[in-house]
């Protein structure tokens, strides 16, 4: 392709991504295709000579768009949000304009130099002090891999450099609360401390983590000569946004000598507001911690913020110097390689900085304390409503619902068939897109508030939508 | 923003993209800036209040450019090629715009069926049969993880799901030659193997691993009670290019029962071509492979193709299913969210349907062909050329050499110092971008050949700078 075509398809596909933007509303939420339906779109074989993209456009039409649930939909309040703005677009094109790989300082020193700039100024934005320092990762799965494997290492005395995991002689263990996100499981896991190692600790009525229950199980793996490793707080629990107790967590990690990891994937963001910040008080003394601008800021997938109180340890975690890879700057600069997983990487921090440029902090302060007003909103009128239950407290922007019918008393297995029914109408609908889920066996609807279009017209849309698919289901139509 | 701003915007972004694309040629090609030049042309502070990226076009002029190093400069040579074509950076527009998540299929079929779809292209494009399924990762780096991780849990009898490499009693070893790439070792200590049941065997005069040597190594590993787990074989290793012996590794691997993976990071793209398919004879009986589309083909970083012989192996190790990932179509559909280390995933896989519909098959075939005819004309010239040595065999795209000048004799040390300073002074020159590397503890310079914009003439000027710099370095200039 010359740079002529590459102008021309370039203005008409910018123009496309606003149109499709504009109708963003009036499109289904969840994709409505069956199995195979895009797939069987496309020929079996690949192109044997190129057209230029010349159908491109059209084939995004025909072949894509069907089959996207969309996530920037006013009325997306499944998982938790993922926000790209058109700040976060631009960027896009900018890094994939530039190409660049920022793996070491000098294969492209401004994805190194910004990257840190905007990282310290996250920083700043949520209340972590000096002494924290910040990189980008994919997804907050990755980063909370990298925090264990950090763990790992402290409390094992660099055994990677020895005999690994298969040299020690106690078992090392790790905890997290029965709400932590299915993500600490499998880091654990492909860490190699195995299931047996692993607690899940028992949550309060909050579905925070019971520090008492905690302290008992590090207790009998101490008896039983095995040694605490790792702690992993969940600040904004994925079930429904639950916060534990860090504070009293660190204590307890520091008495152990583990390591704290902080899961604060979604409510990270939420720490641009200062009367959040409360919500995870504590949180400076921990030894890492995670949260997406991918979710609830404006910042396109994938940016998770991993930030370090010890990037030395990490770096020695991380880092490999083969003779290829060393460059005249080293030890004067930083070499992201070696401050994660991958080798390569993206210039990501571009989309954090025309965000922040665009938004500023204000901008993003005001959408943050209206998506958690709406909340505020819905759980008023779920309280208030006949037949319907709350299912948790509302600290952050998820409320947690279930419709309660009269007929169907306490039969847990019909009120979950009848919950998970309400749930597929409104998401088959179109109208919204919402998560059922299990909360301590008892099946909710997550109604997670957060898209950069959402206002308050569109979550009194998906109530009326909840309370019509209630009706429709209690009266069996 | 609204979407009249971004239009606009968007325009101007377009241009400004193709605008740098075409002064490429330019602009020196290693950046010239100085650690911390480009960090200190950004506030401390975040912005309060935002600007709707006003000034984004001259910032990006003022505080970008001259920080990059640009990878897709037709004097590039450095590390491996990394072409982010056009049509690459027109399809990373397209993911950024719609903002989708293919985490489950359900979040966007089509991310998941497109993936499906342009992954058995590419099966089919170098040349493996049926039987083997991709999946796109960031970078060969976290497939490799993936492989060994693969290798652990097969070996240890899903060791992960009791008490992980803390339970097992006789150690596991992983293999791979010592011109293997770093990210081997580095997977290897993560996957908790220890540097001490790692194997790094030692290679031929080509560069390749010895089989000879790799017995021995199993047979002193299993004689001491150890087991052989996972073999990496390199295709087109880092430093040279060399080929390591597949299928008679893979006769080893069998008869051990050990996990083959095939590290083929860049050599992959080359087996588009029926003719290369030689170099990874047997290849077809590995367990996994993974090679980078972002690397040699016109696909923008990050985009590692990894491809396994029993997905659902890899499904096992790599799957949690807590309620709230539950979807109706589960079993029924692929859920990416199991193939890999993170959670959320991008709609990577437009990037290559983007690059084959605009090149074809046959567009990255004369590609390909076209810079291996052109390392085949620069290893002829130093073997012609007087005081130049050739360091290794060219069965791809690089050529390994170093200058040799008679009053340095065989003064090793003296020699290192000569060609450092030489790749040194064509780098900060700007004229084009090399990588310095050791090969078996003598210095080298690689000469990379494959940006998309390379021609027969930049491959010359290179040379003409490499031989003007050793003159200027001899001459003490």
């Amino acid at each position: 392709m010359d740079s002529a075509t590459f102008r021309k398809l370039g203005h008409q596909l910018i123009d496309w991504v606003a149109d499709y933007r504009e109708r963003l509303e009036r499109l289904p939420v969840m994709s409505p295709v069956k199995p195979g339906e895009i797939r069987k779109l496309f020929a079996k074989e690949p192109p044997a000579s190129g057209n230029g993209l010349a159908d491109a456009l059209l084939r995004l039409d025909e072949s894509i768009v069907r089959g996207v649930t969309h996530w920037n939909h006013p009325s997306f309040f499944a998982y938790f949000p993922s926000n790209t703005s058109y700040a976060s677009i631009l960027a896009d094109l900018v890094a994939a304009g530039l190409g660049a790989q920022g793996m070491s300082w000098q294969t492209s020193p401004a994805a190194t130099e910004v990257e840190e700039v905007v990282m310290d100024w996250l920083r700043q934005m949520v209340g972590l002090p000096d002494g924290w320092t910040g990189v980008v990762h994919d997804t907050a799965s990755t980063a909370t891999l990298c925090a264990l494997l950090c763990a790992r290492e402290k409390s094992s005395g660099f055994s990677q450099n020895t005999s690994g995991l298969q040299g020690l002689g106690a078992p090392l263990v790790v905890y997290a609360s029965q709400e932590a996100h299915s993500s600490i499981e499998k880091a654990a896991l492909l860490a190699g401390f195995g299931k047996r190692n692993l607690r899940l600790i028992e949550t309060d009525e909050s579905h925070a983590l019971r520090v008492d229950r905690l302290s008992q199980a590090i207790a009998e793996d101490e008896a039983a000569g095995r040694i605490p490793c790792a702690l992993v707080a969940t600040v904004g629990s994925t079930g429904t946004t639950s916060i534990d107790p860090v504070r009293a967590m660190l204590q307890v990690a520091h008495a152990h000598r583990m390591w704290l990891h902080v899961d604060a994937a979604l409510a990270g963001t939420a720490m641009v507001l200062p009367e959040c910040r409360r919500l995870w008080d504590g949180v400076v003394n921990a030894d890492s911690l995670v949260f997406n601008p991918h979710k609830w800021m404006g910042v396109g997938v994938d940016y998770s913020a991993y930030y370090v109180r010890d990037p030395q340890h990490l770096v020695r975690v991380m880092s490999t110097n083969p003779s290829y890879l060393l460059t005249a700057q080293d030890g004067a600069v930083t070499n992201y390689r070696d401050w994660q997983i991958p080798l390569g990487r993206r210039f990501r921090a571009i989309k954090l900085w025309f965000y922040l440029l665009d938004a500023g902090v204000e901008g993003l302060q005001a959408r943050i304390r209206r998506d958690l007003a709406n909340a505020q909103w819905l759980r008023a009128q779920v309280d208030q409503a006949e037949g319907w239950q709350r299912m948790a407290p509302v600290p952050l922007q998820t409320v947690c619902l279930r419709h309660v019918p009269e007929a169907l008393g306490g039969d847990e297995a019909a009120l979950a068939r009848h919950n998970l029914a309400i749930a597929r109408r409104v998401n088959e609908s179109g109208a919204a897109y919402l998560t059922p889920s299990l909360l301590k066996g008892r099946q909710m609807i997550r109604v997670s508030i957060g898209a950069e279009a959402t206002e308050q017209r569109h979550v009194e849309a998906v109530w009326s939508a909840l309370q019509d698919a209630a009706r429709a289901e209690t009266s069996g139509a």
